[in-house]
């Protein structure tokens, strides 16, 4: 499958709207302020002790559909479900342990859960272009939760409302991401959705070994999106309001010497300025010295408890049916 | 433990009533109408999107005991529990993350966990005969939802409804079975149920190494159930009402290089009967080409869509209490 | 880690209370007498299919964080948050299948679990003390769901209540302990909470090779405890009100020719005081024969049903928020 080409069909298509497969859905910024402003009010309710929302998808149900495992996404998004009422029905590792096996389509397996009447699918896969598959088949909504090294999509909007939560705005940003940008899905997702912004400038800091994919490079000059690539943090920390770090995505493959190189700590923090932020879409490993957390500046918990909020503004509109 | 003997035991006590282990429970043509009058029902409400079982088993809960995973059987019983109101306790891989692995029997881990009060238990297992020896001590119903190559008698009970919905008629039918007749249990477990409706004339197509089991073909004999034998699948073709097609139990054992034999095509569906239904448990592999699934005469996911409704039947009956 | 220094400047901290970590927070009657005194309330409900307990943790969730596998345990605490009305995400072996395999460090899952908003965490992990840690981090309250060699508290407390229900009283007993006492978290736990209860006398049976650690062996003494040890079943079995079997824990390497001699049969129970009980964690292996379990004297499986309603009055108090 030319993974290219048939997103690109896909987006075109009417039905697109009702999935979240890629990034590149979002390309207005009203749907964005949309799903941000219900995220808020979500989000102030939970603080409040308020119920809300807490009926709001009684009787509905989502699938988590797990082909790679990822307790972090999976049990957000059951969480976002559980919070709005509706029932989750699960499985933590869907390639090991089903009609994979037997040698079943992906195809195939989308129309027979689609026969058990869920609300909602909700499904991660190894493999690049996976979800887009299951939601040209399905007959109910689909949200990618991760494919390969492709996209991540609920990852990248849950980071620009972070952006836009902490920062007060998600446009006419310098954003540095720094880290494995070859393989990591997050770094294309939120890159797709920040050229869709105006006046973003964007800085990737990379070893040669682990530089940007030449899609996002096209795309952002197709879109004409000011970016630079480097190998210098230091030089990069000074001029960024938004620090995206990630972590080597060693499951798939990629191995650095040099990884050691970005490890960013309080003398790193030191020379950023004033404001801005460091964020992170975890796991992290060592690039993230335990002693930034207690700063202002580390957003990244924060951001992850967006998480719930974002999925459950996502879920609240796409599962009511 | 002889299991074919401890069955016929179980049959006759009426304690059997309260679970359901093997389609030989189904003698009446009765309690079938009734499982089937409730389905109907329910499906009726559910495309209607109508919420009147919605609540019906509130504050019931199931426990789903998988010893050999099978994430469609799983889904589907925990997708009717969930939208009956009730709740679902799972374990995806019993055999593996288990007190089986710490050397505990069946029947121990079966007292157990009826003392957590569940409503039903819903159990599958790589073992013949495992779910009988639960519902021996347990206390709570017990659904068999697959022991190894012996029975899966929810399938066959939502086979029998997608005829009876398809067809219009659950006796007086002309049905071929083909594919690997030896390993698979839903063919036995059908067959069973089909020996006890009248005026049904079945035909086994099967490479001479997947060949019927002796047990039923004792069964139908003592219940003067017409049936033929043979390796032509052409020869069927124009003359059933339902071909009931399976695939190679691979994970059992089967190989076949002969298997490539049975593969339905167009051309093939174009020498069956007007109005003939072509049926599979599903997961398919290569026995049914995917230029079938347009045909109308292609009612396999129609019949996976049907164990929904047939499962809610079910459990709406068995964990009320 | 020092575990057991960590344990005593936890044990110290007024936030322990949030938590259930170690039996050593259970220093005084009072509190066990509520947690009890509720479970018979609850139980009582339930036996007379009452649902007043049904709806009290409605719209709360508990997230299951089972880094080693525990169908059982894990079952029994869903099934409770169930029956409280509250929601349960789960994971069933997050070691394998999580952010854990990608390097991220338990304090930092535990701050992102914290994110989603739960309202009690349920945990076990293979590694002593990983609950302690999660505590120290955690926004809610956490359940020590058992800790490699180390702790089991709501065993230990599911224990000590089927003793008071069974015998009428929590203290002045003869409690003997047969088996594995070294390797064994359900022996060690039990044995701290039965050393602050007055006039409890202990006996431990065990070869050499699996006899008790010195720290329980120090915590005895410090408490003034009066206990012997020995190696000779028989001797023990007419002098105590309740046994203690438990099994041998192989998978955390122990190995007995001589675990066969603690068979506890037909003839030893004989030899037992008229009203005593034999208690096991559960699950058993080979020793406790079958042919015990109709002697009235076998509590154990009473004693695991038990643990719902002890485990159902904690969530209910730890929950509410």
């Amino acid at each position: 499958m030319d993974i290219e080409a048939a997103t690109r069909e896909f987006l075109a298509s009417p039905e697109s709207r009702n999935h979240i497969i890629d990034t590149r859905q979002f390309k207005e910024r009203r749907p964005l302020e949309e799903v941000f402003r219900l995220a808020d009010k979500i989000a102030g309710e939970i603080k409040a002790g308020k119920t809300g929302y807490a009926r709001v998808l009684d009787g509905k149900s989502m699938i988590s559909l797990f082909y790679e495992p990822s307790t972090r996404t999976r049990l957000s998004f059951e969480m976002a479900m559980t919070k709005l009422g509706g029932s989750v029905i699960s499985t933590e590792n869907a390639a090991e342990f089903s009609s994979a096996v037997k040698g079943e389509s992906l195809e195939d397996t989308i129309r027979v859960i689609c026969g058990y009447e869920p609300d909602v699918i909700v499904m991660r896969h190894r493999e690049n272009g996976a979800p887009l598959r299951a939601a040209t088949v399905s007959t109910v909504p689909v949200i990618n939760a991760g494919d390969g090294s492709n996209q991540h999509p609920t990852q990248a909007l849950l980071d620009i409302y972070t952006v836009q939560k902490e920062i007060g705005r998600m446009d006419s940003l310098r954003v540095g991401f720094v880290g494995d940008l070859k393989k990591g899905r997050t770094v294309r997702s939120l890159a797709y959705l920040l050229s869709h912004l105006e006046g973003n400038r964007l800085f990737f800091v990379a070893p040669e070994s682990m530089r940007l994919e030449d899609d996002i490079r096209s795309y952002m000059k197709e879109r004409r999106v000011e970016f630079e690539e480097s190998e210098d943090l230091g030089e990069v920390l000074p001029e960024v309001d938004v620090l995206y770090v990630t972590r080597l995505q060693k499951e798939r493959g990629s191995t650095a010497q040099d990884g050691s190189y970005y490890v960013l700590d309080r003398k790193g923090i030191a020379r950023m300025r004033p404001g801005s932020i460091i964020m992170h879409p975890l796991p992290r490993n060592e690039e993230i010295h335990p002693e930034v957390d207690s700063d202002p500046k580390a957003a990244y918990f924060r951001q992850s408890a967006n998480g719930l909020y974002v999925r459950m503004a996502l879920l609240h509109d796409m599962a009511r049916g």
